[in-house]
């Protein structure tokens, strides 16, 4: 059966670059569906009911939600080249856990970068690099998470770093003097084609940033 | 190599309860050790550094950390019986996306039952309900989530199911009312002896939930 996959997306998310980022691992062919999130498509809200939310990956017709699990799923699915999770069940679920663990903190602190000032933003950047921080350590001296190759969670991470320019930028800071191994592990992962191809321009996720503050009426000055 | 295999819980938690069920499906003998969360030990510190949370599955010294991580690892180190997760992709992917849904979702709205009141708690009834009944309808006419078998996303939910009591008596509401084929399918759980044997009883649940509403000065009439 020829296979018909559908990626409901937006440009400038994170989460949906993870899915885009695995997919081109695999070698596989897809069609791109660029959603307006203030006038959702019908195919999403059916797609993905109880969140409503891109991503969404659409096999063969039939729906997956969450980008975490939607790399597992490709990863299950697309099993024949560049394996994403490790073999060994430790490992695997340390990855599980460390990408749980950008799910369940850098998402938010990264967006109070360009949304607070003041003392809220102050907070948010120390947590921001004591994050980044623990990543790091996490990382050590590997090439990759999870070890020579990269994988599950090189995959998770990558896909933020398209919004760096714009935390430093919004957050007056620079990620390299705190995390220069981070940064070293960014351009790393860049040099694999299937990584830069999915990933899109830091300078459109600023312009986009701006655009939701002018959106949310959100003032930072 | 004699397995070691520890489990740091609390015996109330309904996430310490899930590696409880999935090491009791398994036939894995451990040994449980109870922390006092206002005096965590040095141990879970230790194996738990970034959350510092419950439950913690300690395997030959090696920690794995978050509920349904640890599930998974369960279910892949002890592949010998009782498989949790389905074997087809997507189906893997759905019972990894509901798992995901009631952690997103039910502890936050549970623990409103016993410490809100007035129209907070009438939101957070109507808010419980529609979620209990999205995973009612999931359920369908299976007898468990994955079919015929006891599987991971019966794991996720059934431990829930001890702080039920709690729920209806502090919210003043029935579960059974909106909602009875769950808690048909909550009686199928508990007649499978290793799913009971490893859940804590609902009047305990109940007697801690209203210690704690009393140490932290919760008044909710």
């Amino acid at each position: 059966m020829a296979e018909k996959v559908i990626l409901l997306d937006l440009f400038a998310s994170m989460f949906g670059m993870r899915a885009r980022v695995a997919l081109a691992a695999k070698g596989v062919e897809y069609e791109y569906r660029e959603e307006d999130l203030r006038n959702k498509s019908q195919l999403l809200l059916e797609s993905n009911p109880i969140h409503k939310k891109i991503p969404v990956l659409i096999h063969n017709g039939k729906p997956v939600c969450e980008s975490l699990i939607i790399v597992e799923y490709i990863d299950e699915v697309w099993n024949h080249k560049s394996p994403l999770l490790p073999s060994d069940p430790y490992q695997r679920a340390q990855a599980r856990f460390l990408a749980d663990y950008i799910d369940k903190k850098l998402y938010d602190v990264g967006r109070k970068m360009w949304t607070k000032n003041g003392e809220e933003l102050e907070a948010a950047k120390k947590e921001f690099a004591e994050i980044l921080k623990q990543l790091e350590s996490e990382l050590g001296d590997k090439a990759f998470f999870g070890g020579e190759r990269f994988g599950f969670l090189d995959v998770a991470l990558v896909t933020y770093s398209t919004w760096f320019h714009t935390y430093e930028k919004c957050g007056g800071f620079s990620i390299g003097e705190d995390c220069p191994k981070l940064i070293e592990w960014v351009r790393r992962c860049l040099d694999i084609d299937f990584v830069s191809e999915s990933l899109t321009d830091s300078a459109k996720v600023y312009d986009f940033a701006l655009m939701l503050r002018k959106v949310f009426g959100i003032h930072t000055s």
